[in-house]
């Protein structure tokens, strides 16, 4: 897979069709990976990106204290490592990236690794972090994008190469985009 | 197409997948209904949904004074209306419904009325509006839920009766799912 840079005006095109992503996270002594269904671009230009986490969530103080968070998007080939992602606690498990078998790559303008074998990455930096009760939307800048070059191009996700993009419709359930509609 | 109650407990799952909806509004004078990719849920009890909108969108100032929005989930038969509802304003087309070449039904909880081809509805009331910037996240709570009884059923979406669910690529461009994967 060869990932090739999105411009930053692109950036929220790569979530934009709502899919389930895997956030990874760094702080001085560990890194964390964790499943957000919960996720949406809030402005295209500077690039920001929302994503929701209760506050008592494991990698919560990760991105409080680093500011900093990945956003990796996976296809459906890797669903079951999305699933493993989710349902188990950083407090748990110390090295998420095994527990669900997935390789650490490393991130061009933050700390937190990438997952190598998402189809896609946005590295933020955390712009602001709105307390909603329990929960907080953190808004994230959008630093560096990237995509594979054979699943996005022209801004647009291609499914031409067999592309299966996953979403989360709950639990142990999700679904999958597989086919465009061009209007 | 019959359309049941869905438990608040289970209201988020109704948008969990990252579709592309329609927001319906009304004001004192009328009603408006615009196209929105960039929504995702944000706490499951009480059930409370996040929207974006630029502040100087024409539907903006509706939301604002009537403190409410429904929000309609379309299926991919209507992907036409969709894109029509989001591409002119309501300051230029007076009965956007009519232009998408859509029907207003009653809601049951707020003004604004919902999207009768929509294949389900969460009603909901503003809790906060948050300045991000020249845009806004808008959180709602959902005060009733409703969804198509074969498409929807248990809290999760169901595609044994030929649903395709909708999501936006960007521009003309959306995706469907029409697949699930149970693991």
């Amino acid at each position: 897979m060869k990932k090739i840079e999105v411009p930053l005006g692109e950036a929220t095109r790569i979530i934009n069709h709502g899919p389930c992503v895997l956030i990874s996270v760094a702080n001085n002594n560990r890194d964390n990976l964790f499943t957000v269904a919960w996720n949406m671009p809030v402005k295209k230009s500077p690039a920001l990106v929302a994503i929701e986490s209760s506050k008592s969530h494991f990698s919560f103080p990760f991105i409080e204290t680093s500011g900093e968070f990945c956003i990796n998007v996976p296809s459906a080939s890797i669903v079951e490592s999305v699933l493993k992602a989710g349902k188990v606690s950083g407090a748990v498990v110390a090295d998420k990236f095994a527990h669900a078998g997935l390789t650490r790559a490393r991130s061009e303008k933050i700390r937190a690794p990438r997952v190598a074998e998402a189809v896609a990455h946005l590295e933020c930096k955390v712009k602001q972090i709105i307390s909603i009760d329990s929960s907080a939307i953190i808004i994230g800048e959008v630093l560096c994008a990237v995509a594979d070059e054979t699943s996005f191009s022209n801004g647009v996700w291609q499914f031409d190469n067999g592309l299966k993009l996953l979403h989360h419709l709950g639990g142990n359930a999700f679904c999958i985009s597989e086919k465009k509609i061009l209007l």
